[in-house]
């Protein structure tokens, strides 16, 4: 399911030939979500997100429930990584004939389940006949202006954070997804944050989508990751992904701060922002004190 | 195509399960799109549409511009029938081996296309494996809060209206969808209009959207309907859909100034709203003045 070189080189023509025009797009492809200046006080995000039988889950060892809460969960993890809180989703399906009207409510339950935690709307959809269920959900939020968080922020010096331990999740966790919508929210309203991401493709190549956004070198402190014991190995906690956890970076007097904060969220700094770099590398370091660069590989989208 | 009541039942359950709690939701399911009050002058309009190879189009047969385009078309089109103008929209598809990276780069040449006549940004969105070519496209719009059309506001003597011929479009003329856009804001700018809906499931199908929604009954004047060169019979124009049309209604002093005002626009006036009914009725009107009940059937989405 990695893309290939070949798939990473469309989707840059892709964003080219979709260069915003609009006034109202302030980031159009390129981030979690599109930002858009609609004319309210906040600005409104838009994602979307979607799960295909075969490839994110396998329909007939899943709980269909868990099928639903996942369609819902990546979104909000989205709008989560924004820094924002969500409003509204819509669905859209693919409906195969091994899909019951019992496998549709339990999925639409699942759905429910999330929506009820964080005070979303299911507002339309649309569905339609198909050899494989697919579900694909957009999500639309809000956050304020001065607290909308981005790839491109990270600063030189920037301590780097993660929400939760790593690693595993694929083997079933990820559909038992937490959108860290309370996380975030706690996070902006109480700390400067420069960057963030959520954590789908994996550690290292979520982090990386932060360095070339940013422009930036970093260093990871490897044996600082929290491993889940979900995990196999450290790897799969630096390449895995499905996490759904945030990645985010501080400036260092702010992340002491967060370090010395009381709070019932337990968050875990890991590593460094480096120097300026059009390249971006991104180095491990061991505890010995001895670094070298990691392979960067992983899951992207556009 | 045509859902079976038992999936009209499940519809209903889904739009109960999914009432909308959030002050912003103005409109949830059940209109061509959302409505939500994000706290600008406007209201936002949100919706989503997906199109599906074997249902909506036969990839081998297709110009793979045009399938773009479709994709692109019909949330345009439910930007329209709200009155709205669209602002940004989302893309997530289902890519499977069988398509091409000069496939996808004609797909989003034709989705360009309706985004720089109609002027509308591509933001973001979510490519899948799949083993079949899906794209699900969500757009968001806005409209003045005194220009939102509804299906629920029809009245008692409007008469009803619809931009263009109808029948056929299904046999190839549907993916060269023309989103009625700038049709629906010369309406709604010069004219009270009552209740309005874009021509999906078919005219009689959506006529009855609006008279379920609006709790009247109607006739149509069959020999009034401008019937398309591309369909065989009166009868696919009544029932085929995708004609991407308006159908609106307007109160009769509207209607009548609507006759007499010269405009770039074509419309047709083909009937009128009747009396109040729980469970409407629409009616046939022929020539000679008789009646008959038509049969309500069609597409339907939620």
């Amino acid at each position: 399911m990695e893309k290939t070189k070949d798939e990473f080189a469309l989707i840059k023509r892709l964003q080219t030939m979709f260069t915003p025009k609009r006034p109202e797009t302030i980031i159009g492809i390129g981030d979690d979500c599109a930002v858009l200046d609609l004319g309210a006080t906040e600005y409104v995000l838009m994602c979307s997100d979607s799960i295909c039988d075969g490839v994110h889950f396998i329909y007939n060892n899943s709980n269909k429930k868990l099928i639903g809460r996942k369609a819902i969960g990546s979104v909000l993890s989205d709008i989560a990584s924004m820094g924002g809180w969500p409003i509204a989703i819509n669905i859209d399906m693919g409906v195969p004939q091994y899909t019951s009207e019992k496998d549709l409510l339990e999925i639409a339950e699942g759905m429910r389940f999330l929506c009820d935690i964080f005070n979303v709307d299911i507002v339309g959809g649309d569905t339609t006949k198909a050899n494989l269920l697919w579900i694909s959900a957009k999500a639309i939020g809000k956050v304020e202006k001065d607290k909308l968080c981005l790839r491109t922020g990270a600063q030189t010096g920037d301590h780097i954070w993660i929400s939760g331990q790593l690693g595993g999740s694929r083997y079933g966790r990820h559909l038992e997804i937490e959108p860290r919508i309370p996380e975030a929210r706690w996070l902006v309203q109480n700390f400067k944050v420069n960057a963030m991401i959520d954590i789908s493709d994996g550690l290292v190549a979520d982090l990386f989508h932060i360095l070339e956004n940013s422009n930036k070198n970093a260093e990871i402190d490897t044996f600082l990751i929290p491993v889940h014991k979900d995990a196999k190995s450290l790897d799969e906690a630096l390449y895995m992904g499905e996490d759904f956890e945030l990645l985010f970076t501080l400036p260092k007097e702010e992340s002491l701060r967060l370090m010395e904060t009381k709070s019932e969220y337990k968050f875990y700094c890991i590593g460094q922002i480096l120097d300026e770099s059009q390249n971006p590398l991104l180095y491990a370091r061991k505890q010995d004190g001895t670094t070298a660069p990691l392979e960067i590989r992983g899951f992207k989208h556009f």
